[in-house]
């Protein structure tokens, strides 16, 4: 295959402070479909994914993000892919399958910012709802709540982003699309990565503190989806931290949000494409805020301090 | 890399009947960008594309196309993938680098529905006119004519559909994302295929003549702009097949016209996605009209019977 | 008040086959939310039109328009425009209130080209849903089958529609937007007429045989939900007469389809304004199809032969 | 005629600080098209209106509105509508035909809040660039710049906002279709009139200080068009107020921006209409966040403190 290796965002795995509300939250105003439930976890998908679950909400003390998982193309990719991590110098841990619902074996492994990946090869295909024969282009759960089509990408804030870019283009076969720099031209603030060919899969941001999250992100159809998100969120309440507007960074038009535990969630739609050979796209410092809110051309005080 | 072997369409040589006046249509209509001319070869690239063309007219006394080209991600890749074509049983022949204007050498073959195809694995990159350093999301070629983003894939017609989509998947890395069956429910009318994770970068219609072209496809940005596309075309008096409207195949939204050499073109938004592990979708002759023309739900008798 | 006399559409009352399966498809499909039962007559109102209902439905042998009524400034207004049409020499009828629910008296007559049109001032207000304080922009009942925003114009067959356009333009206060020619460039084949700025609140078009419909006009936001509407038109297999296009006339961007009785309806978004002081456009027999189709540029067979 | 009296928004005269930095900026950031220049005073229309101009920027040393003119039905109704000013105590002034381009007689009075208004009854007609048969819907001119269709309408900062609203509903014709009332309850600290169906063609905002401008408005045709709009106020380095966003009062779709003199502009689309027999809709001071920014539901400083 011409799309081999690391073929996709598989799932995140995030802690709500309330799972019963959240369960609420995630299903009616976001509007993924609850698939499953095991515990204190509970799984989701969007409506147009096919897998058995991209989000899995784990009721915990404080919100933030458990792990990030990446499927694989099969089970000498993920064995593969495991050697060479080990090979990097990176440790690695194998869960069974059957831990995560529907899932295969995982290979579990810390990257440098301090957060948990993992990379698994098999997860059930449960279909879109339209259905395999002649499927209906508009489904009733594409339109109840915000409805996006698929958990996207998830940007990171932690520290020694270059060690994390050297690990996911070097070992996992990403491909650097935009980077921002500091002012002293020098240091990375942030990069964004994709395994196959979106605006990103991936993104990092630097930041003292491990293990964080800024956003998980959602995808919606159309810069009109987008306003249909927007007031939504009014209808039901949520708060907004910035949009509608476009991301400098990869075009994408976008809201930022927050689910009930504070977890920012971002819904966009639109954004550039790229390929591996290309050129990385690079933003400075001194326009920072058009790199990140295009309209605006500024940060806003929650861009660099709030996160989970 | 996790996107490897064939990237992406690189370019289709098309036929035109009159070079000057389709140089005429191709840049003021369509709203491509001239980025060379080489004696009777006009060479052209989508505002938003970086490389150097994806689209070369040829003055010609009959429209249709000469081959379509498809960029791969190296030279050892490019050497790796003639042998396995070779192994397959396919004849190959090298065309030197430069024969096309900055562009490499190319490996070119025959494939069963008769249509010429090339694999190479260099392109001068010339960027989108928006930078690599803190890039504008607007540019006045976006707005020059149609101008669509991107040279997105072609339809073609021939025979033996099955061995193309057998040649395609087993040797170049491509897979399946939707086929259409005739009334017999066994023999496929079309297959649809990517080397990404696109709805398709090409698509075979089972047709007697062999080589022929349905459709050279662009994609803009949004529905709204594909009524642009059509306002423009009614303003410069382009025949438009069909459309505005959706297909049933790839959820895509989208018009069919005709080039003034009658070489259908397409500009189309939107539209699935694939992943080499779904499964593909299949439609069924009882709703071929829906597959095609989702709102219309029957072919208009141009489907079948008007290509080049 | 700077808007006076005739001030908008307020119902029209269409004869349907099966009122059950009717009700359905104006309920489900359409998206209308109905407001009462009388009968054979089911009362219904777009989701965002404050008024008691629009659209009334009747049981009946064959469809059609019975007639459409206009809603007046008031009861003086009601008086006056009666005077004035008997003064024309037009004889009119008075309905008593309550015979029609949650609406007052209505003055009744018949145009030169054989349709039944009444005048009202009083209907009961009962709101859009959204409340009058601190409205939402969004309601739930916006989503609801395709959900128009209200109904919004009807465009009728029939004779003498030089003489309409006089009455309505002498008598009863509208004005002229735009007309279309025959080949000869002296009769008219269409007349569009508003008692507002809308691009028409009323079009008549010259057939032999009187008092027929050729369809009744529903507006919904923006082109993407036009396209909604058509993607719901296949979901609920609605017959699609022609769209989505844009017409030349009035600019609207428009779907033509049938109800489950064969009676035309449309759905479209934006398009023109208009003010009493500008000129009237113009379209010849040479642009007809452009006219009315505007990116097909030509008539379909149905546009002349099928009403009802 | 039903549209009668007050017809519509005519011009407003602002006041720049560098007329042709002015006439620059209006011509191609903002783009609309300058139709004369007559020693300090530039004229402009926006592409798509008829009459010889809506906009005329006046050089001067502070920004600001000089007066704001109405289109009246004809003469009759000019002088009636001085007469009832004058019985109703507002003195007028005649401006001669001529004073203004193309431009008739004009009555100039000053409302209660400090603005100075202007009825007139003829301005040429020049047309939207189209032609008057057989139109076509596209022009070179609707994508040079922003490109509004129209000027839409004006919102006046000022003291006694109650009596202008009397004014306006009383001697003018208008009717009011939403009100922002302050914390008490009682005290409107808002209200918006239309003299046709618009959602609004006037409001005003209570303040101290009289006769000052809060901003002027442009409809374009869509959301898209607002995202567009916002991409080239970026492109152009024009400073942003707040949006993309709604607008919780009339829904419509916004950008607040200011031209290079500090005159706040406003690019929207969509929003309500309203007929003179519906209930004016309310908003309190608790939702007065939601009522102006529906998104972010909170003013941002500027709103009730920068005004020219």
């Amino acid at each position: 295959m011409a799309l081999t290796g690391v073929i996709r965002p598989g799932h995140a795995q995030i802690r709500v402070l309330d799972l019963e509300e959240s369960i609420e939250f995630y299903s009616n105003v976001l509007g993924l479909i609850q698939t499953g439930r095991q515990g204190d976890l509970a799984y989701f998908k969007a409506w147009d994914e096919r897998d058995h679950h991209s989000v899995i909400l784990r009721g915990a003390g404080e919100a933030g993000i458990d792990f990030f998982g990446w499927r694989v193309a099969d089970t000498a990719t993920l064995n593969q892919l495991e050697r060479d991590l080990n090979n990097y110098g990176i440790t690695t841990e194998r869960i069974p399958a059957g831990d995560l619902l529907e899932t295969g074996e995982r290979v579990r492994f810390t990257v440098p910012s301090g957060h948990v990946m993992e990379l698994f090869a098999e997860k059930t295909e449960i279909g879109n709802g339209l259905g395999y024969v002649n499927p209906y282009a508009w489904n009733e759960a594409a339109e109840r709540g915000i409805a996006p089509i698929r958990m996207d990408h998830t940007l990171l804030y932690g520290p020694d982003i270059e060690l994390n870019e050297k690990l996911f283009t070097e070992v996992l076969g990403f491909h650097v699309t935009e980077r921002i720099f500091l002012a002293d031209g020098e240091t990375m603030l942030g990069t964004f990565m994709t395994c196959s060919m979106k605006g990103h899969d991936i993104a990092f941001i630097r930041n003292e503190e491990p293990g964080k999250m800024h956003h998980l992100s959602y995808l919606i159809e159309s810069w009109e989806k987008v306003l249909r998100a927007a007031d939504l969120m009014t209808y039901h309440n949520v708060p907004i931290d910035l949009g509608p507007t476009r991301h400098g960074v990869t075009r994408g038009m976008t809201i930022y949000a927050f689910d009930n535990s504070g977890n920012r969630f971002e819904t966009f739609s639109g954004g550039t494409y790229s390929y591996p050979d290309w050129k990385p796209l690079q933003w400075t410092w001194e326009e920072i805020g058009r790199a990140v809110f295009y309209h605006q051309r500024s940060l806003n005080e929650a861009f660099l301090n709030v996160y989970t």
